[in-house]
């Protein structure tokens, strides 16, 4: 036999997908729908037809797409057109929430990439679903292509998993990346990133990190079987990174990553954040690209685990949305579901001041003796210890005379870090504001 | 709420799991089943209460276990205890066979490490188990704790995969890792793995590329929907790397690499291979190092993702296996099966010689002039287009006189190459044998 054969016996069962929304993904979708309807009911067992596609004006034509399934009534969708599975890709969280409970009380199972949503309202939206007995997949919410919700949901649910830090996205780790690899300042970066689709005209919710501490919200959730919100996680943008940072970062071996950070902490508290970090160039995060995401998982029998792809974009997002599609199509042929959102432990999330991390500080100092001994004893004076420190000469045609010291801690507390600064900056020996930037992975 | 709460309602089902197999995977496996029972049954839903314990010999007292638990007679643990879930960690061929099929047909559910017995007789074992609606799980079959098995049958499943290429044996990945970062023959790598564990006494499986086909093997008929069995891959050890082909790689960017291939080409055939390879520096598959496994995988919508991970070892693969019976449990719990194994495609698989790659061919020619262009003109009139040549000065001393070639075709057919060089090897043009590797990402 040589040919591409489709089982003869061709699966009779029908189930009715409606889609919510037709924009850079849906538009894959959809054409994923359509033209490998074949290959979708040899997979899933059964023929997936689409009921409808809600958009916004129905009136514009969408090519390879019949007018007749378009509707600007999203609503009426979910609940008219006997849709055993919607898809939500609308994004933000309304109507998508009311659409996305219509569709579970009208007996539709659901696939959604609505991180936002799910990082705000993921537990009620789950406790819905399983009383209605539907399922809700959503491996698109978070880092694209990559599977990471079904690893974390099931492949290491026998393990105890300590630590997720991810570069999850693409828009943040395109800027910095950019500023690394071409020396281009923020925002000449932000225009690139803009002008190659990597970054929306209102670039808000990447760069200031909403969209990255939804994520982090998921997947301390998933890792941690604990209910995590996105306001739960803290959040800095990556606005303020210079190309003195990345620099200086160079100079010690390291790259400047946006990650989002979700750990187990010594008192089981969940410790989750969004910032950018140092990271050393030998770290597998170090080497993630241009819009590329990656996570990094550790847990306690796996070991340390990498998972690397494309984090965005139209097609790479909407392969994770046909996985699931298929999964959902699976479970629903054979009347089950699939594994219920696991949160049965209900952890505290640390505050930020409690966080460990090691720390770079940066400032310039007068150039006068002793200075450098006061610094070191106001840091002991907090137990923030010195990895290493290295001060600059001065420069020339500094007034007054200065130097510039820059240094990398051990293991500190946050709150202790944070009380470091404010003294230095209060102490009269520095010039200028002191630069903080965490390090991961070092 | 401060404590890590375990849901007060502690759930009262009770599933029985028999382990069989005690050794370096199993010992860990029995360990998180009696020191995370709590953790477990919050995950999963149920008590998972281990019905015994199959070994070779059960008069050896094992540290931790209950020496109730331990029996030599497999055969009948496995039709007699009541096992709801059987964990075959033996590996082998026999009884491992017919332990499964007697668990399957007893009504158990079934985890699994064993590729060597999925290569051989998957086909088999997955119809009976969807005849007696059991689930067979084997996500540490592959990989180690690296989540791939899930990833494939469902994440990816909407898509069109077209390459999986992945280091998926830790031994040799060691062992080439060794030479090329230490400068050790090859003899003296396979000490240091056997000397650290990570080889066994015999270590043909390895070596010879045994463990690896029948993971790619495994791993082709998810990719492909079709079966692909061990006995399908083509396979070449990697005892002929010397440290001269590892000084070679590097000269040009290159490391070698233990890679197992799968392909769908242009015709639809499924290629899939087990060789030593050159990789580019660049590439992330070059960044695995030690006994670590990664799997690259390239569809047409998600584009190229990677996994990387711990390859084997007791905890990591002890990771795969907790994680599977607990899906297994949760399945079992709702009366339920995971999705049944997907192969609805009859693909051919493509002969060696049909298969497209890069060459690098190293040898020696006599000093003339009109040698190169001779050896050129072999290859273009085997339709093999050089990618680059280089001809190193003749080494003094040497009788005859000689010059060393050596050179990197564009994409050629195996069969072409293949008489090119037996072409040259009888031309009189050479003092010595050609070497060949194939290169992969170049």
């Amino acid at each position: 036999m040589d040919q591409d054969t489709v089982a003869a016996s061709a699966p009779v069962k029908v189930l009715r997908v409606a889609l919510l929304g037709c924009g850079t993904v849906g538009r894959q979708v959809a054409g994923i729908l359509l033209e490998h309807a074949d290959d979708l009911a040899a997979k899933s067992g059964c023929r997936l037809e689409v009921s409808g596609i809600a958009v916004r004006d129905a009136s514009v034509p969408r090519p390879g797409i019949d007018p007749a399934l378009l509707t600007d009534d999203a609503a009426a969708l979910v609940a008219d057109s006997g849709a055993d599975i919607v898809i939500e890709l609308i994004g933000g969280l309304d109507p998508a929430r009311e659409l996305i409970i219509s569709a579970i009380e009208h007996g539709a199972s659901v696939v959604t990439a609505n991180k936002a949503l799910l990082a705000a309202h993921g537990e009620e939206i789950f406790a819905i679903a399983e009383r209605n007995g539907v399922d809700v997949y959503f491996e698109a919410a978070v880092a694209g292509a990559i599977p990471i919700i079904r690893p974390l949901r099931e492949s290491l649910v026998g393990d105890q998993i300590r630590t997720v830090v991810g570069v999850v996205n693409g828009t943040t780790n395109y800027i910095l990346d950019k500023m690394t690899t071409e020396h281009q300042s923020f925002e000449e970066a932000l225009v690139s990133a803009q002008n190659l689709g990597f970054a929306e005209a209102d670039p808000t919710a990447d760069i200031e990190g909403f969209d990255a501490a939804a994520k982090a919200a998921i997947l301390a959730s998933l890792a941690f079987h604990s209910t995590v919100r996105g306001s739960d996680v803290y959040r800095e943008g990556i606005t303020d990174v210079t190309t003195e940072d990345i620099d200086a970062a160079a100079a010690m071996g390291c790259v400047i990553k946006p990650l989002a950070i979700a750990k187990l902490d010594e008192r089981s508290r969940i410790e989750v954040r969004v910032h950018a970090a140092l990271v050393p160039d030998s770290h597998p995060l170090a080497m993630v690209h241009g819009p590329n995401n990656a996570i990094f998982v550790e847990a306690t029998n796996a070991g340390r685990l990498m998972f690397l792809g494309p984090g965005a974009g139209g097609s790479p997002t909407a392969s994770a949305v046909t996985g699931d599609l298929v999964t959902v199509a699976r479970n629903r042929l054979r009347g089950v579901v699939g594994p219920a959102h696991s949160v049965y432990k209900a952890l505290d999330t640390a505050l930020m001041g409690q966080t460990l991390s090691r720390y770079y500080l940066r400032f310039r100092v007068t150039d006068q003796s002793g200075v450098l001994a006061a610094v070191a004893g106001l840091l002991a004076h907090h137990h923030v210890s010195l990895h290493s420190v290295r001060q600059n000469p001065t420069v020339d045609g500094d007034e007054p005379a200065s130097a510039r010291v820059s240094l990398m801690t051990h293991l500190a507390q946050e709150s202790d870090v944070r009380e470091c600064v404010e003294e230095l900056q209060n102490s009269g020996l520095l010039i200028g504001p002191v630069r903080l930037i965490r390090a991961e992975g070092v």
